[in-house]
């Protein structure tokens, strides 16, 4: 049986050209190509995104970015908590609960997470225990924000 | 001729009605619908939307909000500057320019604009002037920013 596991993705060609396959593929992924190609960053440096491969095949990922209590407006206590983005698995792959394998993996930093999920996927959210904050125009404008807390923490 | 025309949408059950037409109805359309029932809003308040009705049916839409140069982490000098999101124009209504009308009528306020398009939608915005922010991730997490200015304004 193939081991599936999630680890981290390193900047390089082969990433890069790996995130093409991914539909979400934007502004974000080619300022990391331009960075690599002008050597501002190092080769096979860690990247934001965490990922499974299936073989040599990049089949899934996701973006998470910790953010500073000081820019929480979400969570009681302000603390420092988890941005979430970019979760997506390649459409032949779908049906082997990789999504939730990154998202329990994210879980597992024991820090609040928040994404903006496309609307269609609310019952994934749903069920991985994330639920809708409450809506602030001001903070959260075009967003759909869902959220996930850790024991002892609360929604502003 | 049918008279075509962007106007400011107000809140009521039926333009709470209509959005559900759309593909980005989300957390923000839920909450104003919660606020409505609970008059927390008056009914035919104004509404961050802007559209256009066809006959009576709201056949395109987008939202627009002022923020305070005081937020302004775009632009240089910083400055009050507008956020555009949900662009959207319904399926059988494509091909008439309404997102054009929306969008001409965003830059008539002569703010800058910064908005997060799909992917798939660039070529559109290139089209009316917008280009693409320098990718910054702490600033823009999963976003694609694209922003206009007017004469004399600058990115950051």
């Amino acid at each position: 049986m193939r081991e599936i596991k999630v680890e981290r993705l390193l900047i390089n060609y082969k990433t890069l050209e790996d995130f093409k396959q991914f539909q979400a593929y934007g502004l974000q992924e080619l300022s990391m190509l331009d960075d690599l190609k002008n050597n501002l960053v190092e080769n096979d440096s860690e990247s934001p995104f965490y990922g499974i491969y299936y073989g040599s095949t990049l089949v899934a990922r996701m973006s998470l970015y910790e953010r500073s209590a000081k820019f929480d407006d979400y969570f009681d206590p302000p603390q420092d908590y988890l941005v979430l983005w970019k979760l997506e698995v390649l459409p032949e792959y779908r049906g082997n609960n990789y999504a939730r394998l990154l998202v329990d993996y994210a879980k597992s930093f024991n820090l609040p997470i928040k994404t903006n999920p496309f609307i269609d996927s609310h019952g994934f959210w749903d069920y991985m225990g994330f639920e809708k904050a409450s809506y602030n125009m001001e903070r959260d404008l075009g967003e759909n924000p869902y959220i996930w807390m850790p024991k002892g923490v609360k929604q502003i």
